[in-house]
């Protein structure tokens, strides 16, 4: 079986924000290519790496519905604040979150998606655990919100897979992060 | 004749970094595919928009030496702060930027390339001069350095003209900026 993949990315601005400010999300267009990545994605998918920031705004939109055709056998929520979450197979993750996902890539499953924004990302980056990251860049410079990358202290080095325009004026781009010795 | 465009962009991390920490540039790729495109632009130059840093940069650098095939007729370089500038052809301008780069594209020539990281490009963008952005994206994450875009306040819409891989696991993106009202 093939070693399971921890994978970082989502529709994102050409200036490198996730949402705009005031967490706006108005300019993300959806298209059948769209469509098309996210069912292979999720189907690859049965793990969700929660960021606290996403983990509330999520709580806020109404929470974690069943999306269909996807099968999220557990999610995990980090954060060094908060004492409880609360959603179905929904787990606290109050400790060192490199050493936590570095562990549950050694268990048997399938991928794990990492939904955050660039915060918690760029940490998990740091620690060398992502394995992929996909942008959707969209055709819009949004000036302010919630980055993507974050500054980080090592340059991390990409190898593009791929990279291909999709409807809309939206560019993929998907890249196989280098672990260099960081490789586990 | 066509209209002469403002053209901004460059060689790019994936984090929107034209230089990394300390202005190191030892992670930009160059290749025949990048020589072409190049060459191609260039051949439909005739002025050099630099902002103050970037002329410095140069300047520290050795300054403007010819490049091969190139004819640059005039370089502006955009100052509040300096006095005067050197170098053949180049002109100081201390005003206001978008002011003078909107009646320098109602005079006949070719087109203008903005020389910049996105301190002086975001002002431009702002005042609605650019007409298309350029990035050459890198597969690494620099983690700091001269960002291509800073925070501004409005939102700048893009049409996708291009994007296709080039050697090195680079993408190459160029769009039309819409000017929304502030077409000139």
């Amino acid at each position: 079986m093939a070693k399971r993949k921890v994978i970082y990315g989502g529709a994102c601005s050409l200036d490198g924000f996730f949402a705009g400010k005031d967490g706006a999300i108005d300019w993300i267009r959806f298209s059948k290519d769209v469509e098309d990545i996210m069912r292979k994605s999720w189907a690859a998918t049965d793990t969700i790496l929660l960021g606290r920031r996403t983990y509330e705004f999520a709580l806020a939109a109404g929470g974690g519905g069943e999306m269909p055709g996807v099968t999220i056998n557990k999610s995990y929520v980090f954060s060094r604040t908060l004492t409880s979450v609360t959603g179905k197979d929904t787990e606290l993750v109050t400790g060192d979150a490199g050493e936590f996902v570095r562990k549950l890539k050694a268990q048997p499953g399938k991928d794990i998606v990492v939904m955050s924004g660039g915060n918690f990302a760029t940490s998990l980056l740091q620690a060398g655990v992502i394995d992929e990251i996909g942008l959707n860049i969209h055709p819009v410079l949004l000036g302010g919100g919630v980055p993507a990358f974050l500054t980080q202290e090592k340059r991390v080095k990409l190898e593009l897979i791929e990279c291909r325009p999709l409807q809309g004026d939206c560019v993929f781009v998907n890249y196989r992060v280098k672990q260099e010795s960081r490789r586990i």
